[in-house]
Parts: structure tokens; C-alpha cells; sequence
């Protein structure tokens, strides 16, 4: 076996996958397990213990490491995870150390937006930066900082946390107690949200009959399919989101100045036509006269993020 | 002579001020001579030499070298100041390779907000912490970041321009472009700017009176010192620009998670009462679970930031 191959874990509140990932950052040996959050703590380790006993059939000799990214909030040095709303069973639980009583390999633990830009800058988009954001937007909106090539954890392991940055004081009110968060205005929730509410107002779009009727029923994806049918309402929503999300990174750019943003998750999809958009609007935005460089550019990876995060942690 | 001196210079659009440091950042021998911006390259470099002539009237020998915060933008690492507003007579002016032209010392260029940064780490607030986010608020708001005790200049030296974060992408659009920008919303400018349009629209207020019955002369210390005296408008727009730099701050930790907020600055006096309130709603508007714990202190260094900061890119 390889020494230079890590296991890479993400766990979510609904499942735990595993893959083995190799220096040049490919992913083999996949495998997905159900996680069941709710129960307790051990039953949620043994769900990670046997993704990873699955991936490494012969145990963890040839392995370097084994990575995982896991629900914050936690601390990346201890890798003790403190009280995550999607994993309830584990309060103030080590994970970290409860896995290498198992495996007497080094065991990391991060939370995913860190880990996939670490991911990204040693095997993807940012390979040969060392000072990356990287922002995934999905159902919400997550970041990390890489910093001489390094996950930029701050005093406490929280920081990082861009999805709530606000951009918008008077706006509605996030999770985290800020009004206006980037990820209440600009993820693929908030814009399948707002197509929803437009529509059920009455706006005319063909966003209602792709989604059957039901306004209810229309998703990010739908947003999507709709504006590049040229549905103007979709291209309106999308345009605006562009726009704040121009504001955000020129934010980012002004407080930061990284050598590249990496973009992924499962809305990047929504916001790539308007990447062009998002590219000329960003200089128009900030102090830095040389914002204009500063590539912008797709993850290289998807759904598997979490599983190239987790094995970079170690590599 | 003590070779643990050193020169500390802060350009301005009409003066150069200029004083020695010694290594517990007191500051000696301060000097002030006119600058004149819109002459000639070299006129504006001979005020600066002239400024650090008087201060060390017996040559550089004992000094262990000469900073300056120059106008921005510019570029710390080769010292070339690039094409300030303030200072037009410099474009693309290598001002560190001039002034050490004619003294065999290190000589360091930053702008204004990193350099007194880096001078409240090493000797003032934020003295023991490695990690400090540091804001000035004035006729603007000017930010410097610290990262393992050293200014974090990114990519282009364009990074730590936090006064340009903003937080109202409906707002007024700032110079740099964005709508919205604290600098735009809460600085000492925008705080007299705001209580003389209330007041010339009619709000009654004791503002009017201080002013000399015209709305147009009232300043921030009068926003100050109506606020103390318990004026309700005067109240009404500190603590309104009070919750803006909370939620402002608020985005910063989330961000950047730092080891402690330090702010200076000659408007800060305007907040000074509300610190309280800055810090109870701070916690109120992030994710990071132990935001309660940074500090927020007030800088050590007032109007000779500049000098001190100066000083301390060489100490």
C-alpha cells in the first residue's frame, strides 16, 4: 500500500462518506454509510468507523492519516466537536480521539468549508496559491480562509465564517443573530426562496409551470433551468443575487486581498452564467486598484468536497 | 546614542509630523513641518527629509531605521507610493528608496492604519496578542489586521482596507464604490453629516443651539457632547452608528476571529459611552459561540499614531 494515501470522512447529519484520496488529490474507494444523529454518541462513531473500516479493508498501515470533516462548531486542535444542530448526539465529543483509539494514524478534524479549501489548494482550482477564500454555496453559504497555505483557524477555530458576513443591516434576520448575512440573501435557499414568494404574489413566470403548479414547489435548480430559458423573473433574481454576492467578495477582496476565490458547492451551477457578470462587477466595488487580477474561478470539486477536504487535513 | 531608537514619520496632505521611539514605544523629539502636496515630487520629499533632520539633528548613526506612513495606495514592499489623492505630487514616488538615499538605514513605507496597528501590538493595547484587528475612526474609518504579530498586507499590499466592508448594499455609495461602506455610515464624518440633516430638516435638538443656530456647523463633538447632555436626537444617531459598528465588528469576528479589537482613532471619543453597548450586541450578531470573550479596548495612541506607527515598521 501507498503511504501517501489519506482517508478522507464527511460526515452530515444524514450520512457519512469515506473515499481514499491519493497525492495528486483523486478520490477511490468511495463508500456512504446512513448516519443516525439523533441516537447516541457511539452510534454515531461507529457510523464513521465503519465508512472507514470499508475504504481500508487491511487496516490503516499503508495510510497516512485519516481526515474528517464533521458539523461545526468544534476545535480543529483538540477535534473535539462541541454542539452541532445536525449531530445532536455529540456534545463536547472527541472525535478526533475517540477514532485513533482505533487507528494509530493521525486523525484530523475541521469543519468542511475549511477542509475543501484546504482540498482546493493543494489538489484544485488553487493549486500553486497560498492564500486562498474559498466559498461553497449550497443550501447555505460556507467559506475558509487559507493563509500561507494553511486553514486559517483564528483565536477560537471559528473564523472563516464569511457565509455570515452581512451585507445588508437592515435585512432579514440569520440564524446567527445578524440581519442581512450574505447566506440569507444569496445561497441557493435564499434564491429558490424568493422565486417561491414572487411567484406565489402572482409574478408571471414559466418557474410555475416547471414546478408543476405549486410554488411552493420551485427549487434553486428550477431558478436555474428558467433563466436560461430567458424567464425574466428567474434572470431578475439571479442578476440581483449576483450583485450581492459582487458586494460580498469585494469585501472579501478589500479586508483580504487573497491571490485567488474559488467558488463550489451544489448553487455554484445557478450563479456560473453569471460568473462573467460577477468578474466585471467586483472592481467597481472596492479600494484595491488592482482588484480586477484576482481570478475567480469553479472548485474542482463537488459533491465529494467533504471527502477531499477531510483527507487534505492530513496530507 | 541608543541604537533601540527609531524614526517614526506620518505624511499628511498639509503637514509631516515626525518623532524618535524608543523601545517601549514613547516617543520623543516630535517635530511638525508643512507639507506642500501639489508641488513638485521633490518638494514633498524635502519636507519629509527635513522632518527627520530635526529629529535626529546628529545623523542616523544611533538609529536602527526610519518608517513612514505615507498617504495610500502604495506598495509596502518596495516603498513606492503610488498615486495618493491627498499627495498628488507623488506618482509612483519611490519615497523609501529616496529617503534612504540619504541615510544608511532601513526605511520602511506603510500606510497610516497598518503601521498603527503594528504600534498598538508592539507597545499599546493589543501589546501580548499576535493576532489584533485594529480600527481607527476619523473623517473615515481606516482598519489594520496583525496575523502572528506581523501587518497582513495580501496579495497586492491592498488587504486590511476593513473601512470598506460594507453592510448596506442599498446604502450611499462610497468613494470606493460600494454602497454602504462603514466608513460612509459611522465615521466621525458621516455621524455630523447625519445629525446636521436631521436638524436642518426640523428635529429639534440641543445640536442647533451648540452649533451657533446653523445647522451646517455642527461636528461630531457636538453630536458628543449633546449626546452626554442627554439630547434624545444626539442619542438617537450614536446609538444608531453604535449597532452599525456592532454589526460590523460582528462581521470581522466571524471572519477573522481575532484575538482582540483594538480602536483609536480621533472620532472614537463619539463612541466612547456606548463601548458597553458595542460589546453587549457584538455576541447578539455571530456565530463564533466565545465572540464574547474579545476584548474591544481603546488604542493607546491618539493623534501621534502616525509616529508611533511609523516607528514601529522599523522597531
Amino acid at each position: 500500500m501507498n503511504k501517501s494515501l489519506c482517508v478522507g470522512v464527511d460526515v452530515g447529519g444524514t450520512k457519512v462518506a469515506a473515499g481514499l484520496v491519493d497525492s495528486n488529490g483523486e478520490i477511490s474507494a468511495q463508500v456512504r454509510v446512513p448516519m443516525v444523529s439523533n441516537s447516541s454518541a457511539d452510534e454515531g462513531l461507529n457510523a464513521v468507523l465503519s465508512a472507514i473500516a470499508q475504504v481500508i479493508p487491511r487496516g490503516t498501515d499503508g495510510v497516512r492519516g485519516i481526515g474528517i470533516c464533521a458539523p461545526g462548531p468544534l476545535d480543529p486542535d483538540s477535534g473535539v466537536v462541541l454542539n452541532p444542530p445536525n449531530v445532536p448526539c455529540w456534545r463536547n465529543f472527541p472525535l478526533a480521539e475517540s477514532v485513533q483509539e482505533r487507528h494509530s494514524v493521525p486523525v484530523k478534524v475541521d469543519n468542511d468549508a475549511n477542509a475543501a479549501a484546504l482540498a482546493e489548494t493543494r489538489w484544485g482550482a488553487a493549486r500553486g496559491y497560498q492564500n486562498v477564500f474559498y466559498a461553497t454555496i449550497g443550501t447555505g453559504i460556507g467559506t475558509g480562509i487559507v493563509f500561507d497555505g494553511k486553514i486559517y483557524h483564528g483565536r477560537t477555530g471559528s473564523a472563516g465564517e464569511g457565509g455570515h458576513v452581512s451585507i445588508d443591516y437592515r435585512g432579514p434576520i440569520c440564524g446567527c443573530g445578524k440581519p442581512g448575512c450574505i447566506e440569507i440573501l444569496a445561497s441557493g435557499t435564499a434564491i429558490a426562496q424568493r422565486a417561491r414568494q414572487e411567484v406565489a404574489a402572482g409574478a408571471k413566470s414559466s418557474m410555475l409551470e416547471l414546478a408543476g403548479g405549486d410554488p411552493a414547489s420551485i427549487t434553486g435548480e428550477i431558478v436555474r433551468k428558467a433563466s436560461e430559458s430567458g424567464d425574466s423573473l428567474a434572470a431578475k433574481i439571479l442578476g440581483e443575487t449576483t450583485e450581492m454576492l459582487a458586494l460580498w467578495l469585494s469585501n472579501i477582496i478589500d479586508l483580504l486581498d487573497p491571490e485567488v476565490i474559488v467558488i463550489g458547492g451544489g448553487a455554484a451551477a445557478l450563479y456560473r452564467p453569471f460568473l462573467g457578470k460577477l468578474r466585471e462587477r467586483i472592481p467597481q466595488f472596492t479600494v484595491n486598484p488592482r482588484a480586477d487580477e484576482v481570478p475567480i474561478i469553479s472548485a474542482r470539486y463537488g459533491a465529494d468536497s467533504g471527502i477531499a477536504g477531510g483527507a487534505a487535513l492530513c496530507a
